[in-house]
C-alpha cells in the first residue's frame, strides 16, 4: 500500500525494453528469432515454470550452454524469481567446471544436449542438484539420469509469474574467474549492480565515437559465461538495438551472420578480432567490416591489430574492466578535447584504456595512494569504485582482502595517464617483468612489436635470470617469413627514436604457430611462461 | 576498510563531469563563466565553508535567487554536505513564499541582494534561520539584520570538504508545488532519486530525435526553483554539454544569449516558447532557431504552437511529468516504428506526451486498474512508478494518501494511448469538464483551436451550467482581428471531419489580451475559472 519501494531489479530493464522496443529482435543464428515482446513472454513463462518445478529464491541455477537464445532467456528468467544465475565457464577443463558447480552449490542446471554427458560424468559429486532442464536445437527431448525437465515445455507454459519480493541487493548472478594461483574465484553481482552497470554502459555507448542507438544491431563475441557477456544482453533492452546470438564460436559463420543480420556493433577480446580479420572468409567479405563499431576489452589491444582493423574500416573503442567490476570501468570514448583532434591522433586515443564511464571512479595511484601525474610515464596501479563492483569472492574472505583495500578495489593492473586524462595499461601486475630492479612494461613492448608488418600476434613474458632477476622473452606468431634479426633491428630503430629503452629488448624471440588461449580467449601468458621453465 | 559501499550521491555526478568534461563551461549571462573543473572547486569551497559556519547534515538551506551560477553552485554544495537544498519559489506572493520557508523549517538561506528586503519583511516569523548568505552580482557585500555571510568569500575559501557520510537515501532537496486547493505541498527527493533521474534523462536525450551530446549547449528556460530545473543542472555533467544560465527571464536577452553562446538545446513550458517566438526580437533572429532542440513540458503543447515552432526549424520533443516525479516520466522520443515514419507523421508523435523513459513504468488505467486499449479514444488516468518519485508530501500524510494508491503514483492526469504506444494527455483531472455526464477533453479542444491562424493562445475551462452540469468556455488571445463566428465555423468544420463532437464546442469565446500565469509560467486555469464565477 502507498509508496512503492522501487527496487533496481533486472525485470525493470526487460519491462522497459519490451514496452518501448517491443518489435526489436533477438536472433539466434538462422535458427530462431523473437521480438523483444515475445521474448518477454518466454521469459515470464520460463520464470513461472521454474517456480512451479520448485526453484526457490536464493537457489543457484547453472547454465551450461553456448551463446544462445536459451541462455538469454535464462539471463532474465532466473534472477526475476529471486534465483541466482550461475553462468558456467564451459571452456574450463571438465574437472574445474565441475568444481565451480559444486563450490557455488548449484541446485538446478539448464543444459544444452551436447553438455549432458559432461554433467553425467560428475553425477556422484553433484548431490546438490535437484533437477536439470535440458534442450536441443531440434526440440527433441533430452533425457538425463537426473530429474529432468524439457526447456521448451517450460518456456511455452504461458503462465504468469507468481509475485516474489526480489530486493535490489539480492544476488542475481555468480560466475568464476581464474587467478594466477589456486582455484577459480566466485564473483557475484546483485540486481542493483547489473541495472546500474547497464545504465552506465548504455549511456557510454551512446557517446561518440560509438553512438549506439536503436538503429544498431549488436552481436557480442564474448561468451555468455564471461562477465554476463559484458552486460550487453541487458544493455540492448535500454538501447533498443537488435541482438544477434552466434551460438558456438566460428569465425566463418560469424562473418556470414554479420552480413545477413547487418551487424553494426560488437564487443570482443583482441584475439577474436585477430582471428576474424585473418580468416580467409574475411578477405572475401571486406564490405561487412566497413563502419563496424567494435569495443575491445579483456586484454590490451596491440596497436598492430588496431591498425589492421582500421584499414578494414572498423571503428574501434577500447574498454577496460575485469570480472570483479561487472566488467566495464573505462571506455576510450571521445572527451571533447579528443573529439576535436585530427583523425590519426583521435585514433591513438581510442585504442588506449580510456576514461571512466558515468558513476565509475577510476584512479591510477602510486605506492602512497596518490594519483600519478599525467605525464604518460609514471606507472601506478588502477584502483576503482563504482556502484556495481563485486563485494567479495564467494566464500573466500582471504582473497577478498587483497581485492578491497582502503575503500578502493585494487585491480592489480599497472598503467600510465596521458595529459588528456586517458589511462593506458602497461602491464598486469602478475605479468610484469622486473629486470635489474626496474620495471619493463610488457604491453608497450608487445604494442611496438605488433606493428611490425610480419608479426601476427605477440606476447612478451619474463623469464628468470641469474644476473638480472628477470629478462623479457618474446613469443611471436609470424605472418610469413620473419627472422629474429629483423625484429631486433626494428626494435633498435624504436630505441633510437626514443620510444623504448634498449635494455627492454627481449633476450630471445620464440616463433610459434599459435598461442595457447585462456577459456575466455585471451593469450595465456601463464602457459607461455611454463613452456620456458619446463 | 574493505568493500566500499558506493552511495548514489550528487557528488558522484560532479566528480564524473569534472573529470571527463573538465573543460566544458557553465556560463552565467555575459557576467561569469567557469569550466566544470573550476566549478567543482567552487562547489567544494562553498561546501567546506558551509560546514565551517555551522551548516549540519539535515539542515535545510533555502535559496532565493534567479537562475544563476550561484544557484547552480548551491545545487551541488548543499546536498554534498548532507544538508537539504530548498529551492524557494520566488514567484509566489511574498506571504506564500514565506510560508514555505517556515513550513520547511529552513535554517539557512542563500539570497540574492534584490530578495533581501523580502526576507527582512518576514524576519519575525523566521525564527529558525541561523544565518543568511548574501551576494550581489557586483560583488559588493550585502548586509542584513540576520547573521550574514558573503557568498563570494565562502566560495573562494579554497578549503577542502570535511568528510561526511551522506547516504543515498538521505534527503537532498525540497520545494513546494501548488495544488488546486490549500497550501503548497512540500515535495522532496533523495540523492538517489536525483542520480537515477539524471541517468535516465541523460540516456533519453541521447536517443533520437534529441541526440544530445557533448557538442550541445544547454540553456534551460525553466526556473531553477521548478523541480530542480527538470534535473538538467545534473544531467549536463553526465552529457558533457556546456550549460548557459539566463538569470532573470527576459525573451529579448535570451534570444541574444542563445545567439552568442550557440545554444542548441533547451527545455521549457509552452508559454515560454510562445513568448519567445512571438517576440519582435525573434523575427530579427530567425537563424538562431534553426535546429534548436526543445523539450516541452509542464503543460500540454498545443499543436498550433508546435507548428509555429516547426516553421522556425525547431526540433521539438514533448516531455511529461510533475513535481512529484522529479519530474520526467515520459518523453516523445522516437521509438523504432516512429523513426521510420514520414516527417509529418513523426512530428505528430513528437508532440504527444510520449513513452516512458528508462526505468520508469507508466500506464494509463481505467477505473478498475486495467490498462486502456491503444485505441486513441478510451480515456484513463496516468499512473507511474520509477526509482525517483517523491515518497510523500512533507509533513502532509493526508494529501500523500491521495498520491500513492496501490503501489502506483496517481498523477490525476487523463490520457489516451495510440496504437504505437504513445500516451497523449487529454486533460488534467482537476481541469476536466463533465457535460451531461460525459467528459469533454479540454486539451484536445485547445489543440484544435490553437491551430486557427488568428489564435495566439487558448485555454478551455468548464463553467457551471444548470442543465448540463458544466459547459466549456474558451479563452482566446487573438493574433490580429478574429471573430467568434470564425472560430465556431472552424470548429464545425472539424466536427464534420470527425475530429471532435459537436457538443464539445464551447458555449462562449472570451477574447483577452493575455493570460494569467502560474508561478511556473503555465496558463492559470484556476484564475480563468474564477473570472467566470465572480
Amino acid at each position: 500500500m502507498g509508496f512503492y519501494n522501487y527496487n533496481l531489479t533486472i525485470d525493470k530493464i526487460l519491462d522497459y525494453g519490451s514496452t518501448v522496443y517491443g518489435n526489436k529482435e533477438i536472433v539466434y543464428r538462422d535458427l530462431r528469432k523473437y521480438t523483444f515482446s515475445s521474448f518477454r513472454k518466454n521469459v515470464e513463462s520460463l520464470a513461472s515454470s521454474l517456480q512451479k518445478i520448485g526453484v526457490k529464491p536464493g537457489d543457484k541455477v547453472a547454465v551450461v550452454d553456448w551463446d544462445t537464445d536459451v541462455y538469454m532467456t535464462a539471463y532474465y528468467a532466473v534472477p526475476m524469481i529471486g534465483a541466482v544465475l550461475h553462468t558456467v565457464n564451459i571452456r574450463y577443463p571438465p574437472e574445474v567446471m565441475l568444481k565451480t558447480v559444486i563450490h557455488a552449490e548449484d541446485r538446478w542446471a539448464i543444459v544444452r544436449d551436447e553438455f549432458v554427458p559432461l554433467l553425467e560424468k560428475g553425477k556422484s559429486f553433484l548431490t546438490n542438484i535437484k533437477g536439470v532442464i535440458t534442450y536441443s536445437d531440434n526440440k527433441e527431448k533430452v533425457k538425463t539420469s537426473f530429474s529432468t525437465f524439457d526447456f521448451w515445455e517450460l518456456q511455452n507454459s504461458g503462465e504468469e509469474v507468481k509475485p516474489v519480493d526480489v530486493r535490489e541487493d539480492a544476488q542475481a548472478t555468480i560466475f568464476y574467474t581464474s587467478g594466477t594461483t589456486g582455484d577459480p574465484k566466485g564473483v557475484w553481482f546483485t540486481h542493483r549492480d547489473l541495472v546500474l552497470h547497464s545504465m552506465s554502459v548504455a549511456l557510454t555507448t551512446s557517446k561518440p565515437p560509438l553512438k549506439t542507438s536503436q538503429d544498431d544491431v549488436f552481436m557480442i563475441l564474448v561468451p555468455m559465461f564471461h562477465v554476463h557477456q559484458w552486460g550487453f544482453p541487458y544493455v540492448t533492452m535500454l538501447v533498443g538495438s537488435n541482438y544477434v546470438l552466434p551460438g558456438r564460436y566460428d569465425p566463418a559463420m560469424e562473418i556470414n551472420l554479420m552480413k545477413r543480420e547487418k551487424v553494426t556493433f560488437s564487443a570482443m577480446v583482441p584475439t577474436i578480432l585477430y582471428m576474424i580479420l585473418s580468416h580467409p572468409e574475411a578477405a572475401r567479405n571486406q564490405d561487412v567490416f566497413k563502419g563496424w563499431k567494435v569495443m575491445i576489452g579483456g586484454s590490451a589491444l596491440p596497436s598492430g591489430l588496431a591498425y589492421m582493423a582500421r584499414k578494414s574500416g572498423i571503428n574501434i573503442a577500447v574498454g577496460y574492466g575485469m570480472s570483479e567490476t561487472a566488467p566495464v570501468l573505462t571506455v576510450a570514448y571521445y572527451t571533447p578535447e579528443v573529439e576535436k583532434l585530427g583523425e590519426e591522433e583521435r585514433f591513438l586515443q581510442q585504442i588506449k584504456t580510456g576514461v571512466p564511464i558515468p558513476l565509475a571512479q577510476v584512479k591510477v595511484i602510486d605506492e602512497n595512494g596518490k594519483e600519478v601525474p599525467r605525464d604518460e610515464k609514471t606507472v601506478g596501479e588502477i584502483v576503482a569504485r563504482a556502484p556495481w563492483l563485486t563485494r567479495s569472492y564467494y566464500k573466500d574472505p582471504e582473497r577478498t582482502e587483497k581485492l578491497w583495500k582502503g575503500d578502493w578495489l585494487h585491480t592489480g593492473d599497472l598503467a600510465i595517464v596521458d595529459k588528456l586524462g586517458y589511462i593506458r595499461i602497461v602491464d598486469r601486475d602478475k605479468d610484469s617483468i622486473k629486470s635489474g630492479g626496474e620495471f619493463i612494461p610488457s604491453l608497450i613492448l608487445e604494442d611496438i612489436i605488433s606493428n611490425h608488418p610480419k608479426v601476427g600476434e605477440v606476447a612478451v613474458v619474463g623469464v628468470k635470470d641469474e644476473k638480472w632477476g628477470e629478462r623479457p622473452v618474446a613469443f611471436v606468431v609470424p605472418k610469413g617469413d620473419v627472422k629474429e634479426e629483423e625484429l631486433r633491428e626494428y626494435l633498435i630503430k624504436h630505441v633510437n627514436e626514443g620510444k623504448l629503452q634498449k635494455w627492454w629488448i627481449p633476450d630471445k624471440f620464440i616463433f610459434v604457430k599459435e598461442f595457447p588461449k585462456t577459456s575466455t580467449n585471451k593469450i595465456d601468458k601463464k602457459a607461455l611462461r611454463q613452456t620456458l621453465s619446463s
